[in-house]
């Protein structure tokens, strides 16, 4: 039996560039069909200026929010491409599968985003500017969120089909919660994060694969991996009030949110180091806690990061998420040491000891500790601000602005919309729960190339991997050259 | 004796999570008593702008400072924390401990300055906005400082309490010299790198460890590890412009200040590889100078940034510096390849042979070297540039723009300015060493969990370290698995 | 003969030290006589907007650029430095003579580019302000895209001497194209890309090494080297936009340029994997293409960055770079596996047959590939774009700002402009060619201090190497210590 499941095959020398290219194509069409460049990025603007008496170029949206957005988009390619290069042996796949998806689903988000929430209804097209741009970032970011759950265990082609359900779906939701519902998500706790881990945790589920045991010794880190996983974990966190802030209302609603943000990761640092170092014998800390709990607080401050929570809120906030995902990465976690997660979702199901025999869910990155407990704590947080807000604290205008009380919602009460924050919530769980476990189905087809149990964690199965060490060692005792063919001169 | 010495209880299971969370809770609670958004990043503004007439959101603070803000944050945690990584078994500790104390040192950051330097009299709040974060992180710069001098030889309680104390005194003498002396220091070449080396420097004397040559194989580097430490190096340098020019003057001063910041490092890294090479018998270049001597240029550069100075003036500092600096590593350190820096202050006291004998300073990152010479250097180049500024360069209207001579001090000449710049250096220096002593006299106590001689320089003492290179060519030949108990499927 | 080769003389111990001091010094004069802050960065700013009129601090070109500045500059020293860090012990030589050479180039690139295009008349002296800092990173690009030709085969006095003329050749070619032939270039696919390309490459094939095939053994990846060279793609592939972008007009200039960039870039990221996977016959994916040819749509992309060339547009062109990269480093490179290519410039010489057997250039990154190619493909397709303009696209206002059709060339037709954008490709190509065989036959004498063939791609040669692996190893099990010499206490 063993043996025949090493026989998996893996070729995806036909399907990998056939879905890089047809997808591709598609995408060439659909954006010459449909996508054109906005008034503030064609040259027009001049004249826009002009009709619209507007007396600087700098009031272009594009000095308002470039330099976000690259920061954003630093950390969808270094921040999250980084931090899945922990393992020993799937640095490559980390990295290389994150950029390749997140290459395709910007494109694609673009398209989605655009049909429910740019479309020009005079002539069918959406016109696209610097906004677009980091909004198809954060719902890639989804998708990666995503990715993190399944690390090394699926083909690069499931993941190009993750990544166009994720997106889709991403856009439907997006649009239920944030103009359906008006619920407000700057950052995205709900959108992003909690939707992305309970779709990837979803998908992980339906994917699971009970022999996994038999890539345990390629399931851990070597000491620089683990460092290389530091540079992921720290631009994220450092670029994450960026994140936060990037499609805020300009003045005070970005430079808010960056405070915010600011504050609940730092936070999070501290609680984080003291949950790792009380948990062990010997007081000593574990780096899988310091490359992801340390970044809850950015997560946990997604929905509200706008919002007038004060300083010591986002604090305090910092604080809870801190604390809570270190746990996660402790007893949610079987077998920590191997980072199997068995994940135990404590606090949806009310039949716990059921869901602990039934419920295996193997999650490579914690995704579940770092995005969908902080996400959840971030919209629940969001709902009770909102609720919570105020004339006397927001002042007139700046309650109106700030939730954009206006037109179809411009009687909507405080309360009222902390309701709807709170729907927004269920609604990013739900997708991501019938969505993973639809497109979990699509994934388990036997004609996707994934590896064997046993080829898990192996960069070497979609990779031409160098000869390392070892060889490397030789190669300085050119002596033994002669031995491995390479004649003298 | 080395038996008992290495008993030293390293166990900070109880230390290590009590700071952090004590801490944490009182940065909680002083931060709802005192820190409030200010009038830029509340929801306020739009009443704000009406009130002040402020035609535009670009106004806002926010748009002139946030992408060097950010500029520095990456500094603060990729620079700082990856320059640390270098040592062969240190990276951990290098780029973690960074993190934990940079996290906790901004927040107490924006409460001590903020009660120096932005305390409301009227609600004894303090207001803060991007130019807070800004400020906190460069008051955090100056303990990583002194913790480049540490690096190895203390466990993370003693960091922290190092961060609690430095950021204090930080605070006061900032005070002192930027309020009182009413020196100008745009880029801290006297608040931050002088005072922060000389503490680190202080402190390290007050800890000294004689047996410490107990760890002298872990004290150097391996091939990865140095090109992980060329991160925080080119990080650092790259964004070095932006941190002399975070807090500048809006328009012509954060021009300038970038400006000279950029030619005077890149003077620096052509002396430094000229001294490199010709201190080796046969010309090879030293990976610790190139790491290290390379900035320091943006380091001198800190106080002039904002004057004057002229373009070749900047190269003239950065030339200067780069050789002073890479001198430092090569004469000021005894075993150099072993990187335990005996190091005499050639420049500072009168009776050299005298310190010869008996100041021994383990410096482990040579800060000495990039931080405390050519800081001095920078606050030397600052008073003679302050000086020498005259109205037929600066204009009328510039200078006193450029130097803020206006209320208190509207009738104070550069000559006199030049003086107090030289009364600021000296007032930096003063902090360092004596507040250095004290906190050095702390940190001696028995209770902080510091590892033993034998075991500096290692992060197996505080942290889960992964099974390495040999474990993983195992890894990859399976065959061998048996032997290590993992069962065939 | 085998042993006499051996012996060359790779001390640089006079030569590095000589050029570094002699060339700062130059640099400090001539800065001295020449250099000067602009209007913006000069403390007269104040009253230069008093005279002006103009409104706002903001409108100082610092505000329009500094962001796009420190995007480039992360390109220009992490981006192209770690890019080159591949090779399993070059890593030293790859970051650290970048570093070397940029820090040099940037200064005399200002030197250069301000005599032919911002030495004021009226003083003969070289205002400069940010875009000039940018305008220098731009010009050090092209000889940093050389370097990687001749990476691990020149000695750092070989590669300053390329940058020296490198820069001065620019200087001229760039004054050519922009100026004489007004030609657009804002991301210098031509200027920059396409001269940097065959600069380096005809230095390589001055410098032909017949016998290179005897540091074989080096000239490899390991697995680590891989993920370093991953930071390097990852950080020039998402600032690229920035790059662009960077010098493009105000306003919706700047905003289009990164548009079409992003979309470049994406579409490439997708065919490259398509095509190195379908290059295997197991569908594996080659490093070496991921690095590199994803890249390729933001050379494409440099010409046409500013015109209306559509987000479709920009689509294809990242499709077809995408491709004909990567199957440049298939089927131009003979020897892939050992990265040494034996290059055969197909599509510019009609003798094929003659040049496969004649020409034998041994371009170690293959800029050939990455920058040669797809620099021509972005010139033709910046030729088409702009003879294809209309004033139903941009505007009769938007046609004359983005061609800048005033002064002397008010009156040039697009059908005019596109022949002039191709004439100015063949230029750069020209001055590539001319240029490297003149500078190629300078580096020729034997007098730098270059290795020998056995012992390139060897950092062993010009730096201090740390002992490795073995070592660490070594150093781990300290029961062994007494053997190396060290003391138990």
């Amino acid at each position: 039996m063993g043996v025949l499941k090493m026989a998996k095959n893996t070729n995806i020398r036909i399907s990998l560039p056939a879905v890089c290219f047809v997808w591709q194509i598609a995408m060439i069409i659909l954006f010459g069909v449909f996508i054109r460049y906005d008034e503030e990025s064609d040259t027009h603007w001049i004249e826009h200026r002009r009709k619209k008496n507007i007396s600087t170029n700098l009031e272009n949206d594009f000095y308002y929010r470039y330099p976000s957005f690259q920061d954003v988009h630093v950390m969808i390619f270094v921040g999250f491409g980084f931090l899945m290069t922990f393992l020993k042996r799937y640095s490559f796949g980390g990295v290389g599968f994150n950029f390749l998806i997140a290459a395709f689903g910007i494109q694609w988000a673009l398209l989605m985003q655009g049909w429910f929430h740019h479309l020009d209804e005079n002539d069918w097209k959406i016109k696209i500017g610097v906004e677009n741009l980091i909004n198809a970032d954060f719902c890639v970011a989804s998708c990666l969120i995503a990715y993190g759950a399944c690390l090394g265990k699926v083909s690069p082609v499931q993941l190009m089909v993750l990544t166009l359900f994720g997106v889709t779906l991403f856009a439907v939701e997006e649009y239920i919660i944030l103009e359906l519902l008006h619920a407000k998500d700057a950052g995205g706790s709900m959108v992003i994060h909690t939707f992305g881990a309970y779709y990837g945790l979803t998908i992980s589920w339906v994917l699971y694969r009970p022999l996994l045991s038999q890539s345990r010794h390629l399931q851990g880190s070597v000491y620089h991996s683990d460092v290389f996983a530091m540079i992921g974990t720290l631009f994220l966190w450092m670029y994450w009030p960026s994140f936060n802030s990037a499609i805020a209302d300009h003045g005070d609603g970005q430079h808010r949110a960056v405070i915010n943000t600011y504050l609940a990761l730092a936070s999070s640092v501290l609680t984080t180091f003291a949950i790792s170092s009380i948990s062990q014998n010997n007081g000593k800390l574990d780096m899988v806690h310091i490359q992801n709990a340390t970044l809850a607080g950015g997560v946990a401050m997604g929905t509200a990061s706008e919002f007038m929570i004060t300083p010591y809120g986002s604090l305090i906030v910092g604080f809870c998420s801190g604390i809570v995902s270190t746990f996660g990465y402790l007893f949610l976690t079987v077998n920590k040491a191997l980072l199997i997660n068995l994940l135990i979702t404590l606090y949806l199901f009310p039949y716990q000891p059921f869901m602990e025999k039934t419920l295996k869910i193997q999650d490579t990155c914690g995704i579940h500790n770092l995005h969908a407990m902080p996400g959840v704590i971030g919209g629940i947080v969001g709902a009770i601000t909102a609720a919570s807000a105020s004339e006397s604290v927001y002042g007139q205008e700046g309650l109106i602005n700030t939730f954009d009380f206006k037109d179809a919602v411009a009687n909507r009460t405080v309360n009222i919309q902390g309701g709807y924050q709170a729907a927004g919530l269920f609604v990013a769980i739900a997708f991501g729960l019938v969505g993973g476990a639809l497109v979990g189905g699509i994934l388990k087809l036997p004609i996707w190339g994934d590896p064997a149990d046993a080829n898990c964690f192996d960069d070497d199965v979609y990779w031409e991997v160098p000869e390392d060490e070892d060889e490397n060692f030789l190669s300085r005792h050119q002596n033994m050259n002669h031995a491995r063919g390479i004649p003298d001169v």
